[in-house]
């Protein structure tokens, strides 16, 4: 008879595929001798064979195995299962081997009946506990086991709870529960069209198979593909059987749930929740609020002293931050559940440091624990202090972090919109596993209702999205789709901003700015760069830029877009001389005034960086980007004519309105309609500009006239450049600044596009350094974003000193996918149906663009063998693509400063998973 | 000493690397028997020795041996070199090993000074012939060796002409010639300050190493440039050293040039010009118009035997058709020169195939002796003999075929307006060798003067470009850039076309029509066929395309675009309806009304080809193409919103006549101006067509939404396209037809869109199966025109049975660059400065695209060994190219149908050379 059943006595605590998580984790809890209530598992292996089995049929000698483990309970604590003295009651509850919080459902009391009722009243003389646990228990096993809708025993305690004028549950009366229990047991019977079932072996035996149900369940199954859980990682779940403890046997009984430590924070303190006289899942649905841990010290002081050894024991055990639940039942603490505790980032970054440093886990094991995205909420902006706005509510602060949205008032409307793109933040009164699609679509959620542990904060917390909870200003009406939060009342639709580490609620959109780094960041980081043999650089284009590189642990600048300083309102207008330059005179006339900007724009950024490489790419977008819109000048000249008519008198001035009002800011001059002559003038003006736009014209400039195509046919503007940097490097080389520039080619398919440039850069050098009486080291690279320039590495390593792949364009080349057309019009469909399982935008796509970039790097390293190879594309800052990048041996990752952080952090984890193979999701 | 001077008699007549093609012959020809004059040859070895010293000085021993050389020839001829009885005279010839026509300096009658003027006259008793010659050699001595510019000469030679009031040469007495000489050198004296070299080794002496020297002038090094000449093909030049023969010693004296066949037709006859009393180079330099070779049959009919048997004793040595110079000296026939004759296609294919017939050939030197690009000259179109047209001008039919563009009169304007991409026809009095540049950028020659073997003439026929010569009706004035052709006057730019097979002159664009297959050219193809293991297939759209592809020799069709079936009128209404529907079943129902179009279509195509594949493309532009343009559709809006307001009477009829006007034809029912509600609706329309036009509009259309990416998003597309094939095919099976089917999918990037795509196709498969009661059998492939395609071929073989490389998109691709941008903005600039070697969209980039191609049919084969692969790129057709594919095991190539001969023909020559190694200039 193959063995289904293991109680927590016998059961192999590390056997979590055959326990689930929960199961495994009771029986090493009772082995190791913290006070767990007695029970037994039902393994993932009879879930399994119960759900293969076309009829759903208990495998043969499961029950009598549980009938037999129901015995030893009974031995354990004296009672009886469904007795009518001393009654067992047990809790049957999910578990797989991964923590899916909230996926599975959970019945309590099971084993309650009209018998075992008697029993309990009589033992307990406490008839309000009886029939609270009672209905309870019907409404449970009715909702998950019979599967009746939740609202119909809602509405059947409501009515009761009006009916009573009561507002909070534990002023209703015994005999308050009593009616409701009477009314639960009407309505199974109406539902079901039997009486509710009194056996506790048939209720034992319902529970289990609803439990196996669900794990396919739609959102069970919905969790596991969003989180690509396969069934080499969990396979079905287990069933836990546990004796029950009741945290509603008076007000020496209570529930909580606890973690050892801040999870908001990472503080090393005992952080938790409870409820007087109530059970567990009060706390954890968020139905009424509960107190924090800390007034235990007051209220029950010996369970608090009990409750700080359980975590030092919890602690010691698994060396990791544990989230646990545990019910006090007259006097007794029970530890119920308990594993390790989902974190923010910071917390998680905090307890992880100081457990290195206290010996609990080595800096391999600390590193490890941090998913590198995690890091990018410690970076992203935080609401501006300074902001003069006024919240229009408070909540909990459940999840740190700031987000603004849309509010949106169900999980399948945020889930609609956030896929067509927009902001969403998910508003409810409170949120049940149910709406865990739309936690995945929105930004951030609110709550009206529950606490710091309740669902929307320990799945937000998870998930690194920011949560406000319990925000009971709030007045939620989820049927009309708004709120009102005093005078205010939005839609959905309406801007809010949510502020999770203080819990506010604003209307509109409130600026946010930088957060800053924790030191137990800079530390963790610093382990991280020990560990990492991929170097991380920033793309940076300016003084500023590179200064907050810097200080998020940039090594060096990948990319410095010149371009970039083309744009400001200073520059602009001289590059617009130099593009609608008629002849090469006019052109280096502009450009010798763009020259001294430029050589002062590379110096401020050599300053920052130092000796830390700086990589300026020559200039690389078409020309024309610097253009006006031709459909904005031929509006312009339109308007400029018509408006020249009614200075000439040849149209009315009423006919005409229309158009002086959209001219009037056109041009300043044109104000005065004093001279038709000036608007002449501005007209033949912006005509040069539209032929000179038009001219420029192409049909796919991404594919155009742009990067070194442009440099070799206006040699003026690449040869200022150089000239810039050098320049700059020479005179920081004079004030005895060490600088490291390296100027990088970009859109280049053949070397003899190097060739060229290099001659350039060679003549530059010699100038220079006769000019500034110095000797200049520097390095000339290439961008390969050019797919031929992949192909032809062997050759460009020739010219290049380095490489840099510039992922987004060969990305597009690669796919021909235009990005922005592609992410307006396929690539949800493509993205949604599969065809493709990532946005190759977001994330590199290793087996097309990936194996290009492979053959690239052992070509160009046939030529030059220690050749030094980035990224710069925005993959560079992508923990999968990262280590992508190390596997296939890059020198360095270059992303924006925000992801710096998270790259130091994937380098690390690239370098310690060496070796093990990487699960690729493209197709 | 080392050995520099060969005698005709002792050189090696296969060694023209030492002795130059001309030399070496000249031995061969006098080994063999020929009369030719007496003489010897300075080797390349000489030539070599000069240029590598740099102070140009004669290698030690070479002038002893040339005066060796000539005491022999002294000898042979019993005349005196430079003596004032007997003189001898020599003519002074360069010749490399590779034969570039016009590309050297000559210098005839070396030897010729005072003294031997004297004997010449005493010895001929022939004063005009003595001074004729002598004022000949003056002047080119004095432009070749001494640089003497040629107009100082003209000029002289001009005035003592007009002075004696004569137009030809002819009728100049021998005073007029001694006049002419005396003043000759008068001119020399003046331009070098020295008296004219009167010392006949002197002379010598200079005129080598004037030879040795234009090696390394402009004309030459560009000619090596332009048809990438290496020092391994031909390194140096030699010098021939001929005694004179005179063609010009009275009426029983004449020269003349021949080939052993007619070059233009390949017709099998002594085919040549001769001019009675002249020397060689009026013939060449086309300054008096020659005769018919067949007219000498009446004139000196014994001499004609002579020249019939010459012909035949060529032909038996060489196997080839001969060009050669001949002179007659006083009734004696001397063979001065002979090589392998320059041919134009279709005589080249004649006289090629005949020699196989007649045994003097294999077939496998037949199909080498022809390069495959000048089939497309028997391709090209020739002018629509229904064309209503008279022409200008009649001239010589000196290069067979037509070609229009504008008129150019000097080769350096014609280069230039060439290089812009303009169609250029260069038109001169008579070209010279320095006009080669302007050959190169023009679509065809036309001269006033000069017969078939003027200069024009041949290298016109060399390059296959159309020419016509001597067409004496034009007045060619290249100092002002006009001509005057009767009353017409042209101009540079005035547009003209020119039928150099007819000789025939006309303003303006005349229609042209496609060329027919010689039986000649199809046995030699169908020889080709059989060498080849390159299958050849055509780029088809339509029954007639088909039809004219099977002419041509196609093996099926390797792409069908079936867009352009939308394209035609009755189609594109509909396609439009279908583009704008707001809904699937709009869409749909319009798409039931392609659906009977298309089949007949496929059908159409299908019975044409019978067994043959025809390989079918699904829907590949982006959609927006069938709609108007965005600039278009405002405009027209503007216009009507206009006429709106005139027919309200809101703006007089005056004001907006200009837009009346502009709008008159914009829709039929405006122009009754009855009712503003039609223009109303009219507007409606266009406004919800401006939307869609919007709506759909893509920055990078060549990235865009296009080919398998709308087919899966707008699925009623594909499928009915794929159901119009299936139906088509299970129909002409029910007649009992062949057919052979083929499924392409375009712009794959993944295997997940053909396992989509594929879905659809077995399902329709089924249900047209059942609905026609068949069987069919057909293929399903993919396009690889996305890099990405090509990276995952292995993966795609999986779904794909065949694949077809679409090159033209997978240049742009590799390269990033947009074709049309690219060719517009830059390219002429890459090439030009040589950054690529070629046009990347002409000739295949074997380099970049190639090398992705090649690793993409191992990876597709990998996974399918036996896998077709193809491409149907316009590389498909260029021979290049072609080497390449069936270098890297491509299955078969497909081309337009005018490029099929060139394929075939070229996958000959790919199998012949199987194993050579490709000489790629891809850089």
């Amino acid at each position: 008879m193959k063995k289904w059943v293991y109680s927590f006595h016998e059961g192999d605590g590390k056997n979590k595929r055959l326990l689930g998580g929960k199961g495994a984790n009771l029986c090493e809890m009772t082995q190791i001798g913290l006070h767990v209530p007695p029970g037994f598992v039902i393994s993932t292996e009879a879930c399994l064979a119960f759900l293969g089995e076309p009829a759903q049929t208990l495998p043969p000698g499961l029950m009598e195995q549980v009938r037999a483990g129901i015995t030893l309970l009974e031995k354990e604590t004296g009672k009886s299962f469904g007795g009518r003295d001393n009654p067992l009651f047990v809790s049957v509850r999910s578990g797989s081997a991964l923590s899916m919080p909230g996926m599975m459902d959970t019945i309590l009391n099971l084993g309650l009946n009209e018998e075992s009722m008697q029993g309990l009243i009589s033992k307990t003389g406490n008839l309000r506990f009886a029939y609270d646990s009672y209905r309870r228990f019907i409404q449970l096993f009715g909702k998950i086991a019979l599967g009746i809708p939740e609202d119909a025993f809602d509405t059947g305690f409501s009515q009761v709870k009006d009916a009573a004028g009561i507002t909070d549950d534990i002023d209703l009366s015994a005999d308050h529960l009593a009616e409701i229990s009477q009314r639960y047991r009407e309505i199974v019977s109406a539902k079901t069209k039997q009486p509710f079932p009194q056996d506790p072996y048939e209720q034992l035996e319902i529970a289990i198979k609803a439990v196996f149900l669900s794990w396919m369940g739609k959102r069970a199954v919905d969790y596991r593909r969003e989180f690509g859980i396969t069934p080499d990682m969990a396979n079905g779940t287990a069933v836990n059987i546990v004796a029950m403890v009741f945290g509603n046997m008076g007000n020496d009984s209570a529930t909580g749930v606890a973690f050892t430590r801040d999870p908001g924070t990472g503080e090393n303190v005992l952080f938790g929740e409870y409820l007087v006289n109530a059970q567990g899942e009060d706390v954890v649905a968020g139905i009424r609020t509960p107190r924090p841990i800390a007034a235990l010290q007051d209220e029950m002081p010996g369970i608090y002293q009990e409750l700080l050894l359980l975590r030092r024991q919890l602690e010691d055990h698994y060396r990791e931050v544990q989230d646990f639940e545990f019910t006090i039942e007259k006097g007794v603490l029970y530890c119920l559940q308990t594993r390790n505790g989902k974190m923010n980032a910071t917390a998680l970054v905090r307890t992880s440091v100081e457990m290195v440093q206290s010996g609990y886990i080595d800096k391999k094991t600390a590193l490890l624990r941090i998913q590198p995205e995690m890091l990018e909420q410690l970076i992203y902006p935080h609401l501006d202090p300074q902001a003069a706005v006024t919240p229009i509510a408070h909540g909990l602060p459940a999840s740190p972090g700031a987000a603004c949205g849309i509010a949106v008032f169900n999980a399948d409307r945020a889930e609609q919109r956030g896929m067509q793109g927009e902001k969403v933040i998910l508003v409810r009164e409170e949120t049940k596993p149910e709406d865990i699609h739309g936690f995945f679509a929105s930004q951030g959620i609110l709550t009206s209702r529950g606490g710091k542990t309740s669902h929307a904060a320990v799945v937000a917390r998870g998930m690194g999205k920011p949560c406000v909870a319990g925000a009971g200003g709030i007045v939620v009406d989820g049927q009309r789709n708004s709120a009102t939060a005093g005078d205010v009342e939005f839609h959905e639709g309406t801007l809010i901003t949510i502020d999770g580490s203080t819990g506010s609620v604003y209307l509109g959109r409130v600026p946010m700015i930088e957060a800053a780094f924790s030191p137990e960041l800079s530390l963790l980081l610093s382990w991280a760069d020990e560990m990492a043999r991929l170097k991380v650089m920033a793309n940076a284009d300016t003084p500023k830029d590179a200064e907050i590189a810097v200080s998020f642990g940039a090594m060096g600048i990948g990319l410095c877009r010149t371009e970039r300083m083309f744009n400001a309102s200073d520059r602009l207008p001289i590059m617009v001389e130099m593009i609608v330059a008629e002849n090469e005179n006019d052109r280096k006339n502009a450009l010798s005034r763009l020259l001294p900007i430029q050589r002062e724009d590379f110096k401020g950024i050599l300053q920052v960086m130092g000796f830390r490489p700086v990589t300026i790419r020559l200039l690389d977008p078409p020309i024309h980007e610097f253009l006006p819109q031709e459909q904005q000048l031929t509006d312009e000249i339109q308007n400029l004519r018509n408006l020249r008519k009614v200075m000439l008198g040849i149209q009315t001035l009423s006919e005409s309105v229309d158009f002086l009002y959209r001219t009037r800011d056109v041009h300043p001059r044109i104000q005065k309609f004093a001279d038709p002559g000036l608007v002449d003038e501005v007209i033949k003006n912006k005509e040069a500009m539209l032929r000179k736009v038009r001219g420029l014209h192409e049909i796919n400039p991404m594919l155009g006239h742009r990067g070194v195509r442009l440099g070799l046919t206006f040699p003026e503007i690449y040869t200022m450049q150089i000239r810039a940097v050098l320049e700059a490097a020479a005179e920081c080389q004079i004030e005895g600044l060490p600088v490291n520039p390296q100027i990088m080619v970009p859109q280049v398919c053949t070397a003899q596009e190097l060739k060229r440039v290099k001659e350039w850069v060679e003549e530059i050098k010699t100038e220079v350094e006769a000019q500034y009486t110095v000797s200049l080291s520097f390095r000339f690279g290439s961008m390969l974003e050019v797919v031929r320039a992949c192909m032809r590495a062997e050759n460009l390593a020739e010219e290049a000193e380095f490489f840099s792949f510039g992922t987004n364009d060969l990305t597009q080349a690669t796919f021909s996918f235009s990005r922005e057309d592609a992410e307006n019009k396929f690539l949800p469909l493509y993205n949604m149906s599969h065809i493709l399982q990532d946005n190759p935008f977001e994330v590199l796509d290793v087996k097309g663009v990936g194996l290009l970039m492979e053959h690239a790097i052992k070509w160009g390293r046939q030529t030059r063998p220690e050749m030094e190879v980035g990224i710069c594309g925005e993959h560079g800052g992508h923990p999968a693509s990262i280590r992508f990048c190390h596997k296939i041996g890059l020198t360095y990752v270059s992303c924006s400063a925000p992801r710096i952080p998270v790259a130091r952090l994937a380098a690390a984890h690239a370098a310690i998973f060496e070796g093990e193979e990487i699960q690729d999701r493209s197709l």
